[in-house]
């Protein structure tokens, strides 16, 4: 399949070692991470050739950060230097009933600051098929909306298929300011991604009968928030992941793939989990590769939940997983026994 | 709320990393803890005053072992110093069939060779609106019996309220020195605190139908337990914490409050336990904090043992919870959804 | 009970700390390992005499391995030196609906070069009472096999007891292979152990109904497979070890034991798993000792399969229990309480 | 003495593990620092009473930063909240010919962002007899300068005494810039503290015959350099740190203390280098200690020199040395011998 | 500059953490390393164009190895892949009088059984315009030799430099083996170097005077072994690395560069060792990069020898130097003193 | 040679990884050790048939103790089990000027309080050839000088070669004490080893013109000391350590064995240390081994002295040098050049 760009922020995760808590840690484990990176990560283990655009800082972190991308094989040759600062967040790992916290460290980073000249668009856009952005990178900044719908548009103008992870963050913008950049970014997608609450937050538009905090989903409710989507939108095919959160170990994990008026289901998982962060952003990648190799619809769907149920028993935010790994969980092999 | 003192040994935990075993570690973690200093670091961290009062040999390791409660806001300028030596026990985490294992080298202490004349108990006293103790604490020596009931007796005299944990040690003294000591104590108590196995041992008083290794709990058998202490010493309050190890791995955990004739039994929660140690100790303090933010008893066993389930899922003794954590328990979010 | 001696392969087990993968590691734990070794130093816990044979380039780092060895009292004085090189393998751990991962790099080794006469039969014999080997040292090359069933006869010769689990390797042999080796063998054994898959592949022997990646078992198709090696070959005892491997996380795990026609089966583990790797050999262990402790069948199989259960709740390839632990699982104490 | 008030910077040093550059790192260490903390800590664990001062973000990450200030006996009940953020800094440590490199990430933070009314100046001074701050501190931002200028000429209209690490960091501000800033400050400082490179970089004045970069000090420049301070300042006494940097690794260590128109030099160490970070830190406590005590001129500059050469023996930048092992050097024994 | 190929062995070390000998370890450090892929990685940090060839198992650790040239930036697009095995060595880092110690497993290794024709020379070549291997690649194997010699001709014929680090290692081969083979690669180099033992042992060619276990280097000597190898073979430039190793963790570093009849030698640098291993591997570096930039002969050899004393100041076999580093280095500063 | 049995203590050494303090670690590093012990690891680690004597409590913690002597090849079937603890003591490894820093918890021991019938002598000494002990046994109690001699009448009952290290511990006992005991010891020693302090401390016998904290040595003096020693109590001969301690990063090292009316120096070692503890021990070891293999005194002193600086390179008391590596030292290779 072609090259998948993808746009946005690029920061440094901290997470204090195993399950101890901030005030008990003594060293930080470091994870280069952003949303659309992930994906990236993620296609470029399944083969797929791929390109990050972010912007950063000149110096030493920024060019370890970014090794940790080329390790893994994504392109790099594109991303902008200059400005302040590259963002940090605090990750600390929840258990059981105690929730994970985060505490965010994002604002006047160098990508915030980012006008749409500073990124080399035409070459940039070269050998791209697809371009992967999630709600995240317009919210970093009053500039951003701008340079994400420009760089949406020009994807357009060249056939590049657009696909966006909706990704609300409640302590980076309001429902309000999410949903008037959003309501322009959609109609440019082809394929957009939600988790249970994004559409209700950034489209205002609610799947009855489902409460995020208690674990209810509601099936139907979800068929006809996708159909919404669509036909508000013009949306080829709406995804949504579907996350239980029985308590920080366990959660049950699947997700829904509607397209062409019909919603097809994956299976769940009873997920212990290792690290559930980069969740969503593997499942974005599992799909992106299912529709770059044009699986049918059930198949894509199972393909891109196992891909992201798999994340989830790895640490960090990069899903390591190759094709053949989540193909043998899609058939069914979920026993865990050792491969030898 | 007025200060809350306790006094009890301060002793080193020394720990191999994760699951390994004795045998196998290179390296112990530590963890200076004790029964009653958890319960003050508890408090602490829900920014109540406390002070801490134990009697250590005068040197480095002392004052390492202390600075880990001034970090956590804990008043150690009482602190006695003299003697030869701290206590230290080694503790293997346990897993799934697998027990965690204790051996305690606790014995000679400076503590344990403490009389009553070496604290200075006006001083000790002069802010205090609350006395912790614990049953492990008269159990130190035979002298230490003596030093408990003079401070419970001078607490009661200055209008402090006392409050007990019985915490029996079967490897520290036998029931019957228990009971002897402690029939002195229980009568200067308001509060007590027991786990399933402390009022059967120390007060000889048993709840019928109940199997601590099958985990069976009886409900009933447990109204009548506290009914009995109640009636017997006179006691205004007992708590019992109701623990159904179904593994080192996973623990039911809830607890009962037994006042004024009633009783009121907390949620039960099903513990995936990161570190199960310190768990009595944060639902003490649960319950003091209750006691000194007049909750109703529903409340105030929900708050404790919400603080207590949420310790269990920490590593190390200490209970890093804020109310605002506890809080968001008891109201019933414990599915450990990601916090941004 | 008399020594037992135990012939294999001794390797280094290289590992990423707790749930990386390969790529994520910038350190690899250190386990020293063999089927046959596992099994000894199981053993010595116990308070057996062991010793073990195989032979290793001379160097530090055989010493290195020899060292862990030892240090668990298993004897090493008969251990041949020559060859060029000692075995490693890599192994990723999985979680949940991850598998673990094996990399093999066991070719060319100093044991799958060695002769019979590279040992000095004599004097490993002198003092044995068992022999213990496996299915995986006559599969480590084209010469092992004549040096296994020559051992065996020579142990059969001198009235020493030679037990074997089959351990079948799909990336060492295939079941051609593997059977027209065994059927030399397993005639010369008395306890013959396997799990669910290894009547199959070695013997041709399948239990129907069972399909061991769903995690199916059929209690009376095992009864069968166990019936039928017992008649073909005249094996004493043959004892099959039941997982059902609900994710890499979490496994089922019991044992059956058929001997003299009729079949024991020990009670079903829920086990959260910490390194499942050694499980069997611990399971083979436990037999060995219930048979120099001549335990009635349905205590041996408990007391093996309690063995084994506890070896899946430490880290790496030992079984550390002592028979005081394994009694006491036996005796129906899996609550986890903490042991002081 | 009387309590020592720091106000400044508390920012989170984060340090790939020993001698790894930015790229190896997996992991970082943490160390939350300032310059003027860094004083107070060291202060504190002399015996003195200190209060720090400083403003940080509301959330967990500044209560773990704080928590390490309160570990150490520091005050921090004055500390403002609020603003975006806290400082960050990478730092690798070099080793022989390699130097150390720090990439700031120090803008934009919640002191930076500080007006003085952000502070209860009179509840901060009420207890104070000094008052310390650093040439950091107003080169945070264009606000910051009116606000230290304003602090210390309240703490001189209170009596308390200040005292001032030039410290000057050429990537916050530029020599004219600091130099239009510090004229206005200096002269209300009691005792100034200067390395090697500062009085030249901040006050214009140089000391002939010195280069900092081949390690030649000239003893009568630094005399001549201190001299003009005192006379167009009025500054009491003038301290100079020597670093003769020979490596990395290895670097010459002393001071000089100018006062009533007379240089004392300690003697020099060869410091076999563990993190100098934090040295002249530990240097300007030491000589506050020294003031505070009444200490000669002689045995003032001796003291904060074998401080500060204790502190680059230790990790981290909190110098933890009592004064008693601080005298042991002072009197010469630097064996470096088993203390039991 | 253009392209530079390496082509060579990459094996896994395996280290004790610190200076913890092989039976202390629990744990080895993981290091990917080779000497022709360690010199392209230090090119590539310098920002050449690099493309390393080698042959490896296919599977997850191999992909693992090679991740780690990709992070920094070496291009592996035509590594083959087959055979059985990666090679493996353990090294123990030594200290003061206590030497390092390496234990090979490095036979049958994929890249000691590839053909010729197992890699696509047309490919590799097709934008090169350096070659780099060592003496090591030749004596992997009895098939090696052949397949060194066709590719550097392969190289000759199409215009490419090669340059060639004789690297003589005993336990591979003797020196009538190595003399036998490289005297038929020799006449292909274009830049030969080697310590100060290769010539005498693979060549035969000695310097007098000088005593490698002593560490007395004869400059004289140096010159005259150069010339005979300039002579003999019609080498462009020989490059010798003269290491003083007075201990274990302290060397005397540098080099000399023989070219046009005339020696040129740098400075000699007292290194504090962190890990020597690659020391020679980033000297070669920097001879090429010279090479490529045109450098004169005396800032050539001076920027590889700045370059290779900054490689013993890190951990792990790769250079991670910028040319900015270096170049402050050559011109003097050696004072590690911080960079901010 | 016959085999070596040690009696003392054995004790578990707590100390900080790496240079961080007590109050700033978070573990400890785990290192059983004992001087008695250690002596018998390294004559183990030389090949000599070794038992090691002491009293620990039954208990996991006492099994994985001796599971480190067993490890390298130490016997301890002859341990006897009984008492309230194992010591501990806490050691903070020094840098440079700051030094090491010991707290012990040593008192109360399962050794301290045993009694000469607790110890089986007749099995003990059935097979031994040589007897060590060291002058810390005898002041581990009031009990125990009486155990020490009386086994030390045995062994000279019995033939058996008794040597003794002074190892004066000035916070176990005073010099009179000391004397008191030791002077009856003495005289049943054939081998006495004393360092630069013990000599003087112990028997009152000084060497003049030293001065252990400034480091001068007096090589005469020594001589001086030596001969009154072997003159006062028939000792066959007497080795002094010689320890020059530049800083604790730096010692000089050498030994004088003084025998037959004449002195033997070894060369001196400029030690770079990684951890000195233990260095005394490793004498010992070497001298014994020198003894058991009739080496002439020069190559006995330069033996033991090789040995012992060999292990103040390593990690932990043990020194786990082989005699070839310790020979090639004394042959003059101290260049710390790889070994592969």
């Amino acid at each position: 399949m072609k090259q998948v760009v993808g746009f946005g922020d690029f920061i440094l995760r901290l997470s204090p070692p195993g399950y101890l808590r901030f005030m008990q840690a003594s060293s930080f484990d470091i994870n280069y991470t952003g949303a659309e990176a992930n994906v990236l990560v993620s296609l470029s283990m399944m083969g797929v050739d791929t390109q990050f655009v972010t912007r950063l800082p000149d110096g030493d972190v920024s060019q370890a950060a970014l090794s940790t991308l080329k390790k893994h094989g994504v392109g790099v040759s594109n991303v902008a230097f200059g400005g302040e600062r590259m963002g940090v967040f605090y990750l600390e790992k929840g258990a059981s009933q105690r929730p994970s916290k985060i505490v965010y460290d994002r604002k006047f980073t160098s990508i915030a600051e980012a006008r749409y000249e500073d990124f080399d668009w035409d070459n940039i856009f070269s050998g791209a098929g697809y371009f992967h952005i999630t709600g995240i990178t317009p919210a970093l900044s009053h500039t951003m909306p701008d340079v994400c719908i420009r760089a949406c548009e020009e994807a357009n103008r060249r056939g590049i298929i657009v696909t966006c992870d909706l990704n609300y963050r409640k302590n980076m913008w309001t429902p309000d300011e999410a949903k008037s950049v959003m309501e322009r970014i959609v109609p440019l997608v082809h394929t957009l991604i939600a988790n249970e609450e994004d559409a209700d937050k950034v489209l205002g538009i609610r799947s009855e009968g489902t409460d995020v905090v208690s674990g209810v989903i509601n099936r139907e409710g979800y068929i006809d928030v996708a159909r919404q989507i669509c036909e508000l939108y013009g949306t080829e095919q709406v995804a949504v992941t579907l996350r239980k959160s029985l308590s920080a170990s366990d959660n049950d994990w699947g997700a829904m793939l509607y397209t062409k008026g019909k919603a097809y289901f994956s299976r769940t998982y009873q997920v212990r989990i290792v690290d559930r962060v980069g969740g969503g952003d593997s499942f974005a990648a599992g799909l992106i590769y299912a529709l770059g190799h044009d699986f049918d619809p059930q198949h894509a769907v199972e393909y891109a939940a196992a891909a992201s149920c798999l994340k989830q028993t790895m640490e960090m935010d990069f899903n390591l997983s190759t094709p053949e790994e989540i193909e043998r969980l899609v058939a069914g092999d979920g026993s865990g026994r050792v491969r030898r």
